[in-house]
């Protein structure tokens, strides 16, 4: 016999990226950083009293949150500490949206949203974006069309990479009559020059969050570490009613205030991937993939419409040879791979790869 | 403005216990362990490579379903883990429990179920325990009247330490209709000689769900590392459908197995924390204390009849010497402290201290 809810027994769940046991994969999958955690973290690590464990930690992991308000010029009431950014996302649903209520997003996102939606049984609005990944022009006019309590958006795009500015998501703030939650998972690797900074936004609009993680910029993806800012009324029932109590534990806040303080070696990485990144992006597009240009640690690629392999098909002889990219299986996404940005030596693993594969497919073909 | 939910609007938090940053104030409020995790614990963080953070963690946690499987005589599809207990209680509501449907349980128990029941929109079948604290004769009849899809039993039972036999389980198991959480936070402190375990039912009632934690057994409340025994069908929805994909950091993963493979120094703090228990009661009986009889590392007592200070000013007298107790300002316990047993040494710290209340108590009212 089934005991589960009708809905959860329908539904189908989150499909995570493989993590494969094995050290020798060129693992490009799942966004990761390619480069170690701040040498503070090993430091904070090595100075840690595992006696300390004894006690539940401090509930709100106040230290992170003062640190990180003093670093984006916020109030730490501006902060609240999740475990990992995807707590932040099922939080913003158990908080802003009541069964039946809607949820609204741009398609293709980040997919766990469907799936948080689907749990906490809410009607979903999936708004298509336009050809460029862009958000279409009456996207706040369907979210309120749709009465939707929480509506969100990633910035920079997830697949895409594509980044929407300040002034438009001021506009989405502004206009949408929800909650707005705006996913920054990717936003540490967005170019400098550009000044991108939506922190400002937090006091103009009382219904929008902001949700960062130190997953990627911060090479903590083992940690689970994320964070919402937001107008301190927003939070407040998120920190006092609908999280756990104790929803991260001593270490990890001990070794994320580690990893914060040192700014300097995150952006030092986000510089190098950026980098790594271009150069990628220059040896697809010399092989006759083409995709949109990217602000994150990934691109988003369709093969040369020259080969006749499909997505697919790359993907897998990729796997075969040891490489891992991530393919969507969805009609927007299914004829497209989404490959992270790694070093310069896995990069150009990846790229002699293809250029293999490229080769064969020729030669199958004439 | 107001964007939350207005059943969240309406509900009163969880309350959790006082965490003081003080590391002198002897601190008997959370049923914390006061000895320290294995020195296995120390051991695994000194050599944990920090670059491993760079990745995300085993999804599953499969080393540590692994190990306890093997050391409870289970399959690791038996096993699930979750961020601490609370995580494993959050995630039975989201799962078994409809918006609107029934969640039964002993009053009083866990504060924390009533929470949670709240935050799901469930109804809560409260059914008080007797004068002794065991479950009313008529508990699993009112469960099913009140067709509960989820009903929880703490045992031993918090706040009074009372311990429920495995058959008795074994009859609220089979005769109630929807899923049985029995919520075992305390049972690594139960006697040995009582040879209790309910592990082997899981596999004769399909409806049943163990609760287990690391965060007093084996001393790491500040790990959050908690989890289920169950039906692999009854598990199976919250693995891959609920829970969030990620659900244990690497390092806590890490450090809980290097916990678990040393029972035999966790099952050494159980014995001396016992000791220390008795030792504390007698006390407390010798002034005049009344409470029943414990399986945890806790004690519920009633202050002397013949004290004109009622529980809450004892509570709060003992705060001011630095000494933090529990007490729930409810109906049925407001009139008692829960107190944890501590080291003999804070053990007679607390008795002393109330010596001290009660002469002065004594001195006033002559």
């Amino acid at each position: 016999m089934s005991y589960e809810r009708q809905s959860i027994r329908r539904m189908e769940g989150y499909g995570y990226g493989e993590q494969p046991d094995d050290p020798d994969v060129v693992k490009l999958n799942t966004n990761e950083n390619p480069y170690p955690p701040s040498p503070a973290v090993a430091a904070a690590l090595a100075q840690f009293d595992a006696a300390a464990l004894r006690r539940y930690p401090p509930a709100e992991s106040e230290a992170f949150r003062r640190l990180a308000a003093a670093q984006l010029g916020l109030a730490p009431a501006e902060v609240l500490v999740t475990h990992g950014g995807d707590e932040g996302l099922r939080l913003a649903f158990t908080t802003f949206v009541d069964p039946g209520a809607v949820f609204a997003m741009g398609y293709p996102s980040y997919s766990l949203y469907e799936v948080l939606a689907r749990v906490q049984g809410c009607r979903i609005e999936s708004i298509p974006l336009a050809d460029d990944w862009s958000l279409p022009a009456d996207f706040c006019a369907r979210a309120n069309g749709a009465d939707a309590s929480l509506t969100c958006v990633v910035n920079p795009h997830a697949p895409s990479g594509v980044l929407l500015d300040v002034d438009t998501l001021a506009g989405i703030a502004g206009e949408v009559e929800g909650v707005v939650l705006i996913d920054e998972a990717y936003v540490d690797f967005v170019d400098p020059a550009l000044g991108h900074d939506a922190t400002r936004l937090i006091r103009e609009f009382d219904n929008l969050l902001l949700l960062r993680t130190l997953s990627k910029g911060y090479s903590l993806a083992g940690l689970r570490f994320g964070f919402l800012l937001g107008n301190p009324g927003l939070l407040e029932p998120i920190a006092t009613k609908t999280r756990d109590s104790y929803n991260q534990d001593l270490l990890a806040q001990t070794l994320a205030c580690a990893a914060y303080t040192d700014e300097q070696y995150a952006r030092s990485t986000w510089c190098r991937v950026r980098s790594a990144r271009d150069a990628l992006a220059s040896g697809l597009a010399a092989l006759g993939f083409r995709g949109p240009a990217s602000q994150t640690n990934f691109l988003l690629v369709a093969p040369p419409s020259n080969w006749s392999l499909d997505a697919r098909a790359i993907y897998e002889q990729l796997k075969a040879r040891g490489i891992l990219v991530r393919h969507f299986d969805t009609p927007r996404l299914g004829g497209m791979l989404r490959i992270t940005a790694g070093t310069p030596e896995q990069n150009s693993l990846l790229l002699e790869a293809l250029r293999g594969i490229g080769e064969v497919d020729h030669a199958a073909q004439e």
